[in-house]
Parts: structure tokens; sequence; C-alpha cells
């Protein structure tokens, strides 16, 4: 029912095969965020058209709305959504550890407050694994407890054992065998936590592992540093996902280093906010220069959106407030994200990543990109 | 490059064909509304796949944003939007007298404030019939004065004389042929200011005339009662067009007189709100009753939204806020409104246009429909 199997190597990259119960994952991926069970702003079409192969889901939001029991009761998230392709579920420990204020942490687990209705809610490993098993995806994730990088090293040293306890709880209430539990590498920007997280799950032989932790706010040496100190530690066979990276530069990093599976908002949420990743470098639609500018979004792309509008058309929309702005804006970011890391992975099967990644970094970072539209 | 044939009559009931420089409109129509060169929250393509054949924008929105120049230099609306469809635009009269207290009329033509900004603009027939131009709509309106229908009948009276006034200057300004310039026919509910206003108008032998005035609050019978006193007046060859109308229930009445054309806010509007139409009469989607409802929103549509989800899903995506929920309800309200044309258009060409509106009524008066959701 489950595989995972590398098809090539290029420097620590790796281009593989991950086969799931609702279909097969090529990796190096980027998973579009479905918070609520569907990712915003646009339509599942859409998302398979734009080759989408797999979506991630947020374990709180939907215990809270619509709640577990009636996805379950709804066939699961691929029956209740309609979305027949892999579901990858979160633990829902980095929202409700974001709950500052409104929540308790103890060994059991955490107790927090709704932030739609204040209801008290707790969620445990065992909590989050029935959730998860309710909502039914593909990938599911153990419950682990995420400290601010910037708290006192015994603060996250504490949290990092505790995070492999509840990962130890997470897996022993796992019993679907139609889904991979992963486990989650904490330990901070230290070292030597790190790798003592990573050989602490790497024991409890769980399929995947994820580098948790991350995009929180620290600096992109430091979270590439961190990378540098885990992938090593890491299984050769089994896949590596990077939670919530990144930009299009923290992705090529990452991969550089090893790392398989992605998943952020940056697409989806800069979309809604007129901001778009080109091939030239990032635009934001509002900008006046676009005012009367016929071209495509990205002149590179063959998005839907790039293949029918205008800048000056995509403008007009945002400014007006119209909810297709969004839609459209979505799916070329979508786009963006999905392409890119199609070409990185037939990079790696052509030996050639490292030569893409240095060409790729050097377009984004040259002056012009940021005046992509005034050429 | 223009032509209007009657295809069939089923009583006053009339099938046609319109003939436009962007294509073919079988009539009876309902034009989907795109205020600002877009239907809300709808792709263009999703409208093709609905089979919508011509689109209304709105002159007073685009004049202000983008401004009908830069429309006009991107190659008119279907150039600047890319719908290679027809388009109709309204003339801004409509809009602007609802500017109650940033507005004042004369002779010349309305000068008011934008809801925008406040800045200050005027429009008169000509600079109406300008902009109309400027965005190349394939049917254009004259410019009209609409006051309140409760106006006192000297003020009603005035404003269809000035009406007249106005249609014989919109039309002298107006000198593209690739567009149909359409008269409106003003009255309030006074069959004799109607019945003058028709002949006035036919007398400046446009292509087309509309029936302003209505959908501002009047009740369903005085909208009927000027829909049977001015049908009569207008011309058998050329279309007819009630503006700005309405329910599916006022829809076949209008046709049952002899209308030809529609536009309404209405399935658009009533779909973000989660407003459905469906063919056991209209729910709204919020209802707790269709929390863990596995049924499509209409079991008998076949758009995009009632092939691939259920009530349950859409009602938490809508309760949710999510973009999407605004994007599938508005499909199907479209849907809806679109095959309730088609099959109006068929029932005419068979000869049992009056079978089928008695049917329909029924149904939808019926006290089952309200509860469509509990069956």
């Amino acid at each position: 029912m489950f595989s995972f199997d590398l098809a090539a190597r290029s420097g620590q990259a790796r281009a593989g095969v991950l086969t799931t119960p609702h279909g097969v994952i090529e990796t190096p991926i980027f998973m579009p965020v479905g918070t609520a069970g569907a990712v915003k702003a646009i339509l599942q079409r859409d998302l398979v058209e734009l080759g989408a192969q797999i979506v991630l889901a947020n374990t709180y939001h939907l215990m809270l709305r619509p709640g577990d029991a009636l996805v379950r009761e709804r066939g699961g998230l691929h029956g209740f959504t309609g979305w027949n392709r892999p579901f990858l579920t979160d633990s829902g420990g980095y929202q409700v550890f974001s709950l500052e204020g409104l929540r308790q942490i103890s060994e059991d687990g955490v107790r927090f407050q709704s932030h739609l209705d204040g209801s008290a809610h707790m969620i445990s490993p065992e909590r989050s694994i029935e959730i998860q098993m309710n909502l039914g995806a593909d990938i599911i994730m153990a419950f682990d407890e995420c400290p601010p990088s910037t708290a006192p090293r015994e603060a996250i040293a504490a949290a990092t054992a505790r995070t492999t306890r509840w990962a130890r709880r997470s897996q022993a209430a796992h019993t679907r065998s139609d889904q991979w539990l992963f486990g989650i590498v904490q330990g901070g920007l230290d070292p030597g936590l790190r790798e003592q997280s990573a050989r602490d799950l790497i024991e409890l032989e769980l399929p995947g592992y994820a580098v948790g932790g991350l995009a929180v706010g620290e600096s992109k040496p430091d979270r590439e540093r961190v990378l540098d100190d885990v992938c090593p530690h890491l299984p050769e066979a089994k896949p590596r996902y990077l939670m919530g990276v990144g930009t299009p530069e923290d992705i090529f990093e990452a991969v550089a280093r090893g790392i398989d599976m992605f998943d952020c908002v940056l697409p989806t949420r800069n979309a809604r906010n007129g901001q778009l990743f080109t091939s030239e470098g990032r635009i934001s639609i509002r900008n006046a220069r676009f005012r009367n500018d016929p071209r495509p979004a990205d002149p590179r792309c063959a998005c839907y959106t790039c293949r029918t509008t205008s800048r000056a058309y995509l403008r007009h929309l945002h400014m007006a407030g119209e909810i297709v702005a969004a839609s459209l804006l979505t799916i070329h970011n979508l786009a963006y994200y999905l392409d890119t890391l199609r070409a990185i992975r037939q990079s790696i099967l052509l030996g050639r990543f490292e030569e893409y990644r240095l060409e790729t970094l050097r377009t984004l970072a040259a002056p012009s990109a940021e005046g992509a539209g005034t050429a």
C-alpha cells in the first residue's frame, strides 16, 4: 500500500517516488495548504490541472470545524471533500502552541480554547492521532511540542525530550494501516538537541521523518545549519519533510540538503495579497506600473492565468477587490511552485540539480528581478 | 454583423437568435452581471462551461475603475478581460441616480461624486455613449433618467420625457457600427407614460428596446402590469430586454409577456451569501440541517458543484468563510439560471412554454420547496 523509492540523487538532492493508498507522489514535492479541507481560493479541478499531487490539511482547524467526527461520518477527508489524491494532516501541535495565552501544556497534552468560540479542548498525542485517524489522511504526523526557537536551551531540551515521548504515544495510539505516521524532529537551533531528537525518533522506526520547529522566525543561515545538522542523521531510505517551508529560495536550499517534501502558505496567502512569484522574481500586482501592462503575470508560465489574462486586468481585479483576483493569482502562484518543484525533480534525474539551483538563485537575486514589470 | 430572428412563439413567449460581432445569443437569455468586467467569484472558463452566452458590465463602475480610456487602450472589454463572447454595458444611469445626495441632475446630464474616492464626474448622454464606445460592448444602452417608482406622477412624466430627449442625444452621439444601441422605456407604474415612452422611442428606430425602472422595490403585480402595458407596444421584430430582473418566478412571468433578455445580480450575490436556487426551491446552505447532508446542492443539477460536492462540504466551506464556497455556489446558481433559461427556450420551440411555466411555478411555490433539505 505504501512505499518510498529513490529514483536518483544529485549531490544530496533526491528524486523519489512515494506511493500511498490514494496515489503516487513524485518527490521533491510541494504540498499546497488546504487548512479547512480546501486550498484557499482555488477549485479542486484547477489544482488537478496544475498537477498538485497531495494537499495538506490542518488537524486543529478541522477538529474545531466541522469536527473530525463529522468528517469521519462523511468518509474521511477524501469522502468529505471529494479530493481523491493523497492528503497529509499535521498533528495540530504547531497551531495549539501558537495559541499563546489560550493554552496550558502538561505531560498529558495541551488544553486550549478555540480561536473560534473560546470553547475548551484538549489535544494529547492520543487525541491527535484519533482525530487524524478520523480525518483519514494518507500521511499523518506525530503530536509534537514546538517551543519558540528563541526559548532557553533547557526549555527546548525539555520540549524535545517530550516530543520523543509523545511520538511514542502517538505511535502506540495509531492503528490504521492505510496511513503512514511520520515523526517530527525538534531541537530548536541546537545541533546536539537536533541530533538527539533524530536518533531517538529513528529508534521508533517510523516510515518518514519531518523537521519541525523551523520557519518560525529564525534566520535563513540558522535554518540551513539545522538542515545540515539533521539531514545526515535521517535514514536514507525514508521520506524527509521540512514543515512550513518556505520561499522558492528556501526550497532549493533544503532540496540541496536532502529534503523531499514541503508545505507552505506563501503561494496561496501571497496570492490573496496580490504578491506574485514569477520566473523573474516577485512582483506586487498592486504596483501602478502594471496598470496598462499587457503581459502575462509571468511571461514564462503556461498556467490558466498566464494564458488568459494580462497584468493590467489582474491589477484591476485585485484593486477592485474581486474574488476572482484571488483565484487567478492563486492559480499562478501554485503553478509557479509546482512547476518549480517538477523542474527541480527533473534536474535531479538528469544529475544537474546544482547547476539549476545556482542558476535559479542567481535569477531570483538579480536586481532586475524586482523590476520585472518595468522591462 | 447584427441580426435578430424569431425562431418560434408559444403564446406571447418568443425564442430568438440574436447575432452580434462576438457571437450568437439564443433568447430568452440570462446575462450574468460582471460589474467590474468580471462576473464575481467565477473564472471565465467556468462561465463558458455553464454556457453563458453574454455578460453584462457596468459603465459606472468601469469608468471610475480602471477607467474607460484604459479599457479602450487594452482593446476594449473584450481585449482587456479576454472574454471573447458578447458583452452588454448599461448606460450608468441607474447607478448614478442611486447616488442619492452625491448627484445633481440637469438637462445636460448628471454630476456626481465617485463612491470610491469622492472625485467629481459628469455623465451626459454623450459621455455615456463615449464611455460605452470605449468599452466596446456589442450591445450598449441609451442614457436614461430613472426616478423612484414612488415619485410623484409629474416627476416621473418629466423624467420619461427627458429619457426620450436623452435617447435622441445618445443615438446622435453613437458612431460605432459594431455596437447595437438599445433604448430604455421608462414611465414608472403609469400605463399612459409607459405607452408614450415606448411610442417616442420606437420613432428613433433603435435596434432593441429595454424596459427600465423596474426591480426597484415595486410589487410583483405592479411589475407584471407594466409589462402587460409596455410589451404590446414594442416592435415584434426587435429584442426586448427587462433590466435588473429578477427571480426565476419573475423571469417566467416576463417571458410569458414577450421579454427576451434578462440580467440580475441575484444568482451571484445570493451565492456569496449562501443562498442557493434549486429545482426544489431556495435553500440557505447555512442551515444546520445540511451539516451532515451528503446530497448535492440540487439533486437535478449537473454543474461542477453538484457533480463534485455535498451540501455538508458546501456548508462547511461557507461557514468557514472560504472563498471557494463563493465560487462553488456561484457556479451552481448560474447553472440554475442558465439551465432554466435554456429549458424555457426549448419549451417555446416545442410550443409548450405555458405548461412548463405553470409546472415550474407550482414546484417553486410548493411548501415542500422550503423544506428541500429535510427530505
